[in-house]
């Protein structure tokens, strides 16, 4: 395929006058980009280069950065001439010199920041803060106008690509592939999202390989195998891979031309036969694998090392200048090549004839609106969430699994945002007991079908659930359609959220900064459900046991994490709710899909979820006094436990004043001060006593409590019970025991808090002690826990 | 290719009665496994099944065990035939059945546990035990002899296989990778694995593909793309690909058996000849895609449903026997179509000439020592750490970058351990300052050369420096490294060691389960070098900054977790070289790879390192009396931060009697109990007081401290500061600035706590406040830090 592109691209498809425009503004672009790496002032080379034009310290990557404004500015011609509507995704980590140019000569850069417009003070600044204390980020950070995706870390370009592109029909996402990022597993897996993209409903992902051989200091994998194995291993992953090869720029100018024309041909092509035939079958989608030298145009030797085309132009191809003439001079004819003089005129700015090359308005990709997605943001309609609740006239007499009313709900929210929502969850979300959404829709499934499906199969190509086996690519796609504007819900097992800490941790720091940006407008929140707790993994393990994703998200900035632990069906269908509607957060839902007891009515449920937290009056026998003890649980089995040896204190002492509270909003445990759902002082106070012992079971870690709450005035009281890595397979009751969150365990932990109990508890303890051994017993012999256990009701 | 072996597989390479007995033997496995996922008792079938024998808790998947069972005993097959030295690693999750029946079969199961021998109640045992509270997990567990790799979260087999080939040239892994694990981002990428494979000096890796269709509830996406596609996608990945493809029993086992034999033939082949030649070019490894039924030789159909060969068997294709007649029934012709009778003796022992299928002694994979890598350890030959130290004649005079000399003792090591050590960094090495250990080797590489390698590249086919831009795979390949007995270093950006949060919870969780495992020998320790800290991400900004994996890590048992945050070069060097000593560990160390000021002498480095923490007197001026003020430095930039604050406040107060602590062992701060290396509490109130202020700078989320330190009697006075997610592109100083641990707002941090400081330190407070703000202007203005910060040294 390379071999015919290129001979067509000799021969057009640029006239002379385009080819020659073009490169004069890809030569602008370069000079831009060398100018943000290394000037900070001479911004246009009025005089000769000198030692203090020099920036202190180089920062930024000047490897990539030609590549990518070469793809950019070929898209632009592509955009401009067919009224196309795209984005640009940079997924090369550093690359932001060779986005941020294009994206300040189309004129967007200085509408949003004007102290860097379009003339020498402008260009001044831009060149001066880049990558300098204060300024401008070197990835392609949420100032960026146009970005949706800053590539600080590595490997999700291509996933939120395909977020992006869903639901968008008439959108093509442009994904520019570092091939250093290519070797990441989380890029490896995403070129199989095309087996999720419908040809009718969704728009296009044009992904760009940028195969320009090195990392940091070596050579990219994909850059050394033989061209027959990366050819076969992108028709592997289902796509047609056009080649463009050289480092000639008039040469590759043509090819690219002829290939992007090509590539969207063909995008055109495959959609229009499938919205005409409205058979949205799998189509080969045309990918293009842009084989260019790293530093392209760059110095080509450097004290007698070769740098174009090697990994030492990476960073920064020259340095020293300060202290090295013959440096100072390489760089200035260096950016002299580029013919500045030619291109902007006295004041600074692209001469008209380039600027008029750029595409229009919202047609910039810095300035399309699905790039700053929160524009676009339509407010779900949600169902009434009252209308899926459970009946509860009293509290903890019926048992009900918690998830699926909730799955009824994200049901008739899909069916009611039929181009606005979709559920996430890798290969779990009948597990996870949601499975009630596929009556309004299926998993999206462009792969192949067999007769099998049609029992139980449940896959559509107009699908809304979407399910891969990789959290990484879940994710991707799902802050793609959240940053497109789109709202989305991911429900995944408790242990493996954590394949994906790190996805969470740069997507929280996004939404941190985009906060601070005024004219980025909120997205929709990231929504997780973590279910398949740590505390039902009966027959999975101990591998399956790890509720530590609280203490990834607790890092991260209080403006933009929430965490909730309804502990029945009303109460986490009351916090969904809420959670939809949100904008900007990250809410983390943590609820088991086992049978648990249910407590609250739904106008309880609302109360007690609007205060994050509350006495629960039933379950407590302080009333109008001081309590002697205050039993709180936080999780739906830590609840039920606390609740449980609450009932066991009162069997053997029925003057024991017990407080009982529930924590549904973990947040309300932390100081006003640290987190705006943070209870007051004297808040806390009230519901805690400032002296009382406080047990305090925990559905996670137990120090995560201690962490929220150590400033608290009764923070010596308390005492936190939680999960320590300790079980295996075991039954709930069982691995309760082994971590001591066990009605028995907490009964005699208030026991022995108790000074007053100390002599007349003995007896109580070891009845207590005995019976846990019964019961641990059981499991052993039966595989289950006793009946009494498992049928166990709160006694009215 | 397919096509041709099977149409040789019908001729041969079985004879008819060979096909018989390896049909027979694997017959017993399939039995095996059924018994295993749902008999209690009547193990052998003496009477009709009755509910009673049935568990009461179905659990344990059925499906992907024929297809394991299958290829373990073709394997077995080969391995007695050629004498092969072999391991298995079964990467399917749940798949313990398929391996647990022939690992009991050649009498490994039952010389490890005695009362799960091979005879009626040991196999009883076996039956009721697995997937049972108590008893045996579902997935490969440390407790499953000839396991390395548990599979309870998926996507690491292959790279795991890779680490256990690594080095062992007479070894062959085979790595049965799952179809739905194959969408996960680590193993997508983990094929790749084979440009780092060295076929002189390293063993093989035989990849078997289980094409077996089905996740949970869906189709795999491996197995729903055309052939030619799948063939694509392994060429392109650099692999040979085998197809075994059917249902039918006697024609799969002719056609696995020939293409095995063909395998091995061509993994020979291309070894000999590296061998021979001593040309180690990258040869395309054979592998193999089994493509066999879901549940295969399972129920057909039950109650109208497709079973065999469908996502319906995923997991237990029968159900409901205590209540359902029929299924019982259905289940009793199932397992007796497995001829249990022909195959079992009376006692319930496998029959003599079934018996002699299997390897024996070591051979057979489930005893092979490569396993229970610790019986192959060998210590370390180390150099002596002490040699590589710089000298520190006075404290905090000097500057050195931190990592270098670690690095020339990382290379030492690796000269002295020439096939027993390797490093693990993702293209970092150069970057981290480690790369004198291109001097003892350079980077494994095996994918195509071009000239400029040769001037600066480091590459070489018998590198044992291992980077690949894959956290995944080097965290894979490590730990498959580590599991068979060799020792290895991993170093990496701190923000992005979070990428493998969770591979490091499931190491973790192996560690801590294998030390209670007697016949398990202790295996060499995780080591993490956590370098290129949050605090110098000059311009890497944001997304570079978190330094939460020690709160992951801290989440993990104390009896395999150690945290190191050694301030210089000498404690660096003596905290590396504990940590190359130690085993069955997870040691995570962090320190900057910048410009640092050295404190310790190397005697005072070691001393200082042994306690873990201590008071550093030159710094302190409380001797011999109570302080007013604890300071504490915990981590490099954080110590040198509360040093400078020290010396503020000398400047200022005096007669402030300060004493500063440093930490280098994180968990001293925890209680004695809570975990080995914590201080008892009389030696923490020694060191911190009772009563007076600490001022403690951390390296890490403030927090942390706080959830280690919590009962310690003066936690009400330990004010923490560290990271708060605060800052962007920085100077170091005004990103400690932006969170508060600097030297200035450390300085007034501890006149506010002071009472009878409140008056007197109002001037001092102004002064600092408004140096404070010059600072941060200067960097703001230049683009770096005054040369007063830059070159600031402890005053003597």
């Amino acid at each position: 395929m390379s071999a015919t592109v290129k001979s067509e691209a000799q021969r057009g498809p640029l006239s002379e006058e385009e080819l020659r425009k073009i490169h004069a503004y890809w030569q602008a672009c370069n000079y831009l980009a060398v100018g943000m790496i290394y000037l900070q002032d001479n911004p246009l080379l009025r005089e000769p280069l000198k030692p203090e034009h020099i920036k202190q310290r180089l920062l930024g990557h000047w490897g990539t950065s030609p590549g990518l404004s070469f793809i950019y500015i070929h898209l632009n011609r592509l955009i401009k001439k067919q009224e196309l509507n795209m984005i640009f995704i940079a997924g090369p980590g550093h690359g932001a010199p060779g986005v941020l140019a294009p994206v300040y000569l189309e004129g967007v850069y200085g509408e949003v920041y004007p102290n860097k417009g379009e003339d020498e003070e402008g260009m001044r600044r831009f060149f001066k803060e880049f990558s300098f204390p204060g300024g401008i980020g070197s990835h392609c950070t949420p100032e960026t106008p146009g970005s949706i995706h800053e590539g600080g870390e590595l490997g999700y370009s291509l996933s939120h690509a395909f977020g992006a592109a869903f639901d968008n029909p008439d959108l093509i996402v442009a994904a520019v592939v570092g091939d250093g990022e290519a070797e990441t597993g989380a890029l490896a897996t995403a070129w199989h999202s095309n087996k999720f993209l419908n040809p009718i409903r969704d728009g296009a992902v044009l992904p760009v390989l940028h195969l320009n051989g090195y990392k940091i200091n070596n050579p990219t994998l994909l850059a050394r195998i033989s061209h027959e194995e990366l050819d076969n291993l992108f028709k592997g992953y289902g796509w047609i891979p056009y080649f463009v090869e050289g480092d000639d720029p008039e040469l590759m100018h043509q090819a690219m031309a002829a290939t992007l024309e090509q590539c969207v041909a063909e995008i055109q092509r495959v959609q229009d036969e499938a919205r005409r035939t409205g058979i949205p079958s799998r189509p080969r989608w045309p990918m293009i694998v842009l084989h260019s030298p790293k530093g392209w145009t760059g110095p080509k030797e450097v004290d007698g090392h070769k740098m174009e085309g090697y990994w030492r132009s990476h960073q920064v191809p020259l340095s020293g200048m300060r202290d090295n003439p013959a440096h100072l001079k390489m760089l200035e004819e260096w950016m002299r090549s580029y013919q500045p003089e030619k291109h902007f005129d006295a004041n600074g700015k692209l001469i008209p004839v380039l600027k008029a090359l750029a595409p229009a308005g919202h047609r910039r990709m810095s300035a399309n609106p699905h790039a700053n997605g929160g524009l676009l943001r339509k407010a779900l309609r949600l169902p009434n969430f009252r209308d899926y609740g459970v009946q509860v006239p009293k509290p903890g007499q019926i048992e009900v699994e918690n998830t699926p009313p909730l799955g009824k709900f994200l049901r008739d929210t899909m069916s009611r945002n039929p181009d606005n929502f979709r559920l996430f969850g890798p290969d779990e979300t009948t597990s996870n007991k949601l499975n009630a959404v596929y009556e309004a829709s299926k998993k999206t499934w462009l792969a192949d079908y067999l007769p099998e499906d049609a029992d139980g199969g449940e896959l559509a190509p107009d699908g809304r659930v979407m399910e891969m086996l990789s959290e990484h690519t879940l994710e991707g796609w799902l802050e793609g359609y959240l940053l497109t504007g789109r709202h989305g819900f991911f429900a995944t097992y408790e242990a493996f959220v954590h394949v994906i800490d790190s996805m969470f941790n740069q997507h929280a720091k996004w939404l941190d900064i985009s906060e601070d940006i005024p004219w980025r407008a909120p997205i929709p929140s990231l929504n997780f459900l973590i279910t398949s707790t740590v505390w039902r993994q009966d027959h999975n393990g101990f591998t399956h046991q790890d509720p530590g994703f609280l203490d990834v998200v607790v890092n991260k900035s209080p403006t933009v994490t929430r965490i909730y632990l309804p502990p029945d069906v009303n109460t986490l269908l009351s916090v969904a709710d809420h959670c939809l509607k949100s904008s900007n957060d990250v809410n983390v839902i943590v609820a088991d899909k086992q049978k648990h007891l249910q407590y609250l009515d739904m106008d309880a449920a609302i109360k007690h979820c609007t205060k994050g937290i509350g006495i629960w009056d039933w379950a407590s026998n302080d009333q109008g006094t001081e309590p002697d003890v205050v039993m709180v649980g936080c999780g739906d089995m830590a609840t039920q436990e606390a609740l449980a040896a609450t009932a066991l204190l009162r069997e053997h002492f029925q003057n024991l004043k017990i407080r009982f509270l529930n924590v549904v909003d973990l947040y309300t445990l932390t100081s006003a001060s640290e987190h705006p759902h943070g209870l007051s002082d004297r808040d806390f106070d009230s519901l805690f006593t400032v002296d009382k012992p406080i047990i305090f079971n925990f559905h996670g870690y137990p120090w995560l409590i201690h962490r929220l709450a150590y400033r608290r005035t009764n923070h010596r009281n308390l005492h936190v019970r939680g999960y320590k890595e300790k079980g295996n397979i075991n039954t709930p009751l069982e691995l309760a025991i082994e971590n001591e969150v066990d009605r028995f365990s907490l009964a005699i932990d208030v026991i022995n808090r108790i000074p007053a109990l100390q002599v007349a508890g003995a007896h109580a303890k070891e009845a207590l002690r005995d019976k846990q051994i019964e019961c641990r017993n059981y499991a052993h012999e039966y595989g289950t826990d006793k009946p009494e256990i498992r049928n166990w009701k709160w006694p009215l």
